[in-house]
């Protein structure tokens, strides 16, 4: 176990249980560890920097795994690519690393987006892809709730009920809420985050879009620390695991 | 047939022969065609904008059909979205339009994009939506040759052989090429086009940005007026009829 790898993997969430393993369902993340195993003869664990979601997609989910034999590169990610086809998984980048490099541990930020089409007309190319939401949407209402929940606050009318983090309290270092075209995208930036934070974020943010709630209920909701005041947890198609700083 | 209405559709290309009807595969235009037959029980022949090719996709293609029954614009889209199921092509807008208008014939300018994803690594989540190129091209390079074409010209030299054009002389109004991180995006506009004329203008555009050839190239090509001194044809499936004007 001489040899530390880090792959970046881009992949499309509809069809997986999620990143982690499961007992009767696929997961990515056997997918990556049968495509190892394939080629090296290895059997390894793979460390991942987000446990995403099932439905959620990635453009840079970021893992490592250590393997006795020493491959080059590009040598891993061609044969991971081989052998993770026909699933739509598949490395980016690979780079090998120092033992004390952890996918998940050695992470400094971690980055989602989450993508809306926003429009009356029917979603046809961007289905399981993009949240549609035919109503309009007022951004900046959007904005203002937002920006009430960046920096270090307790997350509980935010976290999934069967979220296991011992702390509610995260820091969230960025929301941004970018229009482009008929696409909403909201941007959120943070060290780590509980079970369905964005997506219970996101969904908030759409009630205040919507103008089902004003703006300022989402600082209510934030201090009730009540996940039952909150409002509902957006789908997993629109979300994609961004980035992960290091 | 005293109503006459005009749609806005969007779909994707790749299991489809294209636009136009043919006898033993499915186009778009048969599938929009039966669904309008379904819940109207006349049968129509939809006339379209752009006879896009098998693989191409469309945000905004446009139709128009006449029918003896008046219906509402929303009766219309939903209907015809219902019956369309489960193919990925649905109607995102509609308007009565007065008899004279013609989805083809009343035209004024056609926007196509063609989509690259320009990266090493492998295009998972694009998959079938972007031409992916590994090698690293030159988009300075790229423009400088589109610009040689933006004007009126004889295409010869970037028609398909089965193209049924009379004349091979149109005039490009625009040729923009826009990088957006890892997509280059070749927007190109004109009143109408010859057959695979985009996907050969990307084509010969694409061997200058991999600088296989110095961008002057582009204007010997067009002068000789020979299709088998250009490059080679660009895949559909990066190809999308974004607008038409009227």
């Amino acid at each position: 176990m001489n040899n530390k790898y880090k792959i970046t993997i881009e992949y499309l969430g509809n069809d997986f249980c999620g990143w982690q393993r499961q007992p009767n369902a696929l997961s990515i993340q056997e997918v990556i560890e049968q495509a190892i195993y394939k080629f090296s003869k290895e059997t390894v664990s793979v460390t991942a920097a987000g446990r995403t979601d099932a439905g959620v997609h990635a453009y840079g989910q970021v893992a490592s795994f250590c393997l006795d034999s020493k491959y080059s590169e590009n040598k891993i990610i061609e044969s991971i690519n081989f052998f993770c086809k026909p699933y739509p998984v598949g490395v980016i980048e690979c780079i090998s690393v120092d033992a004390d490099f952890d996918a998940r541990f050695s992470a400094k930020q971690r980055h989602y987006v989450y993508k809306i089409l926003n429009r009356k007309g029917i979603n046809i190319i961007e289905v399981g892809k993009k949240w549609w939401i035919r109503d309009y949407l007022d951004i900046e209402l959007m904005r203002q709730a937002g920006s009430c929940l960046v920096g270090q606050h307790d997350f509980s009318s935010f976290r999934a009920s069967e979220c296991q983090a011992k702390s509610a309290v995260k820091t969230i270092d960025k929301i941004e809420i970018i229009a482009i075209a008929d696409t909403i995208e909201i941007h959120v930036s943070a060290l780590s985050f509980l079970h369905h934070m964005v997506r219970n974020i996101v969904g908030n943010l759409v009630k205040i879009g919507r103008q089902h709630w004003p703006a300022i209920k989402i600082q209510e909701i934030l201090d009730c620390k009540d996940r039952s005041k909150a409002g509902p947890t957006a789908p997993a198609h629109g979300l994609y695991f961004l980035q992960v700083d290091y």
